[in-house]
């Protein structure tokens, strides 16, 4: 591979060398810590305990300044024990924090429905002025020309975006390591994965180094990384966030869209998250967000105070791989709280998963071998070992990108193949109305977003073994 | 050709001989009528002048039988003239009229809110028992296992299916012209086309013989032969209009999706069919349907009672094309309407029409070629040389089912081109704002569906043209 590198562009190590420098300097140096010896595993109580925070030297005031000023110091310390941040602008948030005290002063109201909320975005949502490398050597000096579509609702929302997060190579792993910001670890346990794609996020939330994120999600990439870090994370239907103007990965390919979506600590958090954006009207900046305002109404029907019983169905695995003995256990507790709460718990039966993962491991893999190795390629960079396994693992080797493409008429067959088996699963869903005795299909389904918990590093493979 | 045709399959020519029989069949004799001679260009008097309904054998009493009887007979002298029809199912038709008679006879309630409408089916929509052969040759003896989700739902409605129409072999083509049904011609001059692809509907329903059909629209199928007929279409947005279950043209082409909508001779018939599509709830059966309710209050906005006044935009020409003196006619028409009931017009300002026209082609083409070669060639039906045409007009030759495909990976580049340009366009649209006066950006653009009016058998290039 080397041979081919043109001699005009530097070794990728070099590359990534001098972008690290950079992120460097990107960091306050108040905040620099001495973090526990690697030997300590889990870091989740060190941010509390380490001076830092102790000391009060931020005055917790509740305006915008002050609480972001908090956020970011958590950040960094967060940073030093997991790894989890990319690009970390202190300057321009600290500004916008000034702009919105201000202006909360002079007019004696808040900017928008999130005024002063320190926001942290995974490493796609692409800000005017900063560099969008999503772990790529080969888009280190890719500074953006403008703000993705839903940086712009969130900042016209009164949000303060502060640090970008962590991901893996080619966002198709549920992992978060790359060539070019190493490996995030989870702070539970630092020898396991903080899951992936939107790892970067879980890891930084879980420290309490921000109270809201926007990951995104094609397979799993939020929820993966929630589960493993105790979070609660929504990935929307299509056509509801925003995703216009952030990069991604298998870009172009319009059939198993990506979602941007909220990750955070609280359940609330999340419908403060998705009503915001919604009632800014992104459809006007979006040409693929739906013309669809918010409904309290529908929003009421799951909430807690609507008093009225719904029925849920549990998906205790997805007759292809059964979790592991953890994953049933909470499986088991979130039933036995529904029904305390008066409501009916039902049993999923799965229909056809592996054709389902199939299908869209199809979808993906007809082009992503030629995306991988062209922005691979071009400064030398490797393609990371755990992403492509040893070949003998056949549950994984589907997801290599040594894999060659097929053509546009054979994605559209496997995409045919789609749309038949969608409509068959929600015929099946439908089809539960006769069992649930509210008159309606089961609510919602409950399964798990892995078959276990947080792997050791190199190790997750829940997508392709759900998959398969 | 011919020598790879299996001996166990019949002559194409063979094939179509025995449907087109079935077809007469299915005719009830006693409106086989003399029609006027093929010198005889207008035929669009011609059904109320032929005796047949002077006669009055049928009564109008409004009951669903008797509706449909009488559109039936209409449906039936309109086929004599214009060759609109594919499958013809009188039996059936009947048998459900004379149960929504007994069911407001025996409840004194309707069915739903197209009670006893008579309505004819592009041939796309499948229904149980009945052939789809769309034109294709190989399809012929297709029976359909199920209906598609648009009929169920309208027979819900209380509608009442009786004919489907004919569309142009490969759907791709703005004529209605195919080697199983043969041509359908223009009511008012039937030396010139009905347009297409929803070509039967358009001569149908010009001629009367149907109250209001459902086309389908992917490039202008809907949009065309609405204008080239004299009648008032929609081409909905996307998953509004349930698609499922349909057959179409370039299957799994999940990019530039096609639309189902109504045509018909009254514009309040296309308020009358969508607010009864959506109010049965079809996000329940077709899972690209968006979950979003009828909204009366948007409708309003655009109709005639708000007396709000309104900014419309006339898109005199896009850039590449310049329209008939005729079409130009028309849109002045249109703009002193607009301004004399106190609305604003201004001009449009077309952006990158010959892109936006490559991209789309791009996308159309990139499988097109595979998927006609192998729908006709297992019969050994030849590709219409209208279709073909002659390679010298590069217009047209893109279209030529010839071309060869290209890779998922080159696809996917040329689909993140348009999620681009699509962008692009939304934000030229939103940027109006600043010259309507309404606060709002332009409420509607008015173009014309092709650059001029219909055109005899094999000239209409409008979708290329447009395009090119």
């Amino acid at each position: 591979m080397a041979n081919s590198i043109p001699t005009d562009i530097p070794h990728w190590t070099a590359l990534v060398a001098e972008k690290k420098q950079r992120q460097l300097e990107s960091i306050p140096q108040e905040w620099i810590v001495t973090p526990p010896s690697d030997s300590t595993l889990d870091v989740s109580a060190f941010p509390e305990t380490c001076g830092l925070l102790n000391a009060r030297e931020i005055e917790i005031t509740n305006t915008p300044v002050n609480v972001l000023l908090e956020k970011l110091a958590l950040a960094i310390v967060a940073h030093q024990l997991v790894n989890c941040l990319t690009e970390i602008f202190v300057d321009r948030a600290l500004a916008r924090a000034a702009e919105l005290d201000d202006y909360l002063k002079n007019t004696g109201k808040v900017a928008g429905p999130l005024h002063g909320l320190p926001i942290s975005l995974k490493d796609q949502l692409c800000i005017k002025g900063l560099e969008t490398t999503m772990g790529y050597v080969s888009w280190i000096g890719q500074y953006a020309d403008r703000n993705a579509v839903l940086v712009d609702v969130l900042i016209e929302c009164g949000a303060v975006p502060f640090v970008r997060t962590n991901v893996p190579q080619t966002l198709a792993w549920p992992e978060s390591f790359n060539n070019v910001f190493g490996r995030t670890t989870n702070p539970y346990n630092r020898s396991l994965t903080c899951g992936g794609s939107s790892g970067g996020e879980g890891a930084l939330i879980a420290l309490k180094g921000s109270p809201l994120g926007v990951g995104s999600d094609l397979g799993g990439s939020i929820r993966i990384p929630s589960a493993f870090c105790g979070l609660y994370g929504l990935r929307p239907s299509y056509g509801r966030v925003p995703h216009y103007g952030a990069r991604g990965t298998l870009e172009g390919q319009d059939s198993v869209l990506p979602v941007l979506g909220p990750m955070t600590s609280s359940v609330v958090g999340i419908k403060v998250f998705m009503k915001a954006v919604i009632n800014a009207k992104p459809w006007l900046n979006d040409p693929l967000v739906v013309r669809k305002k918010w409904d309290e109404d529908e929003y009421n029907l799951v909430d807690h105070g609507s008093g009225e019983h719904l029925c849920f169905a549990i998906m205790w695995d997805d007759g292809v791989v059964v979790p592991h003995p953890p994953i049933r256990r909470s499986l088991e507790i979130a039933k036995a709280a529904l029904q305390k709460a008066g409501h009916k718990v039902v049993d999923w039966k799965p229909i056809k998963h592996r054709l389902l993962g199939d299908i869209t491991r199809d979808i993906w893999n007809a082009a992503s071998a030629e995306e991988y190795m062209i922005t691979t390629s071009v400064t030398g960079e490797p393609i990371i070992a755990t992403m492509e396994l040893d070949s003998a693992d056949a549950a994984v080797a589907s997801f290599r990108p040594q894999n060659s493409g097929i053509t546009a008429y054979q994605l559209w067959q496997v995409q045919k193949l789609r749309q038949n088996i969608r409509k068959e699963y929600l015929d099946h869903w439908e089809a539960t109305t006769s069992e649930t005795g509210t008159g309606r299909p089961v609510d919602a389904i409950i399964c798990p977003a892995a078959p276990f918990a947080a792997t050791p590093h190199g190790k997750n493979r829940s997508v392709p073994v759900i998959a398969e």
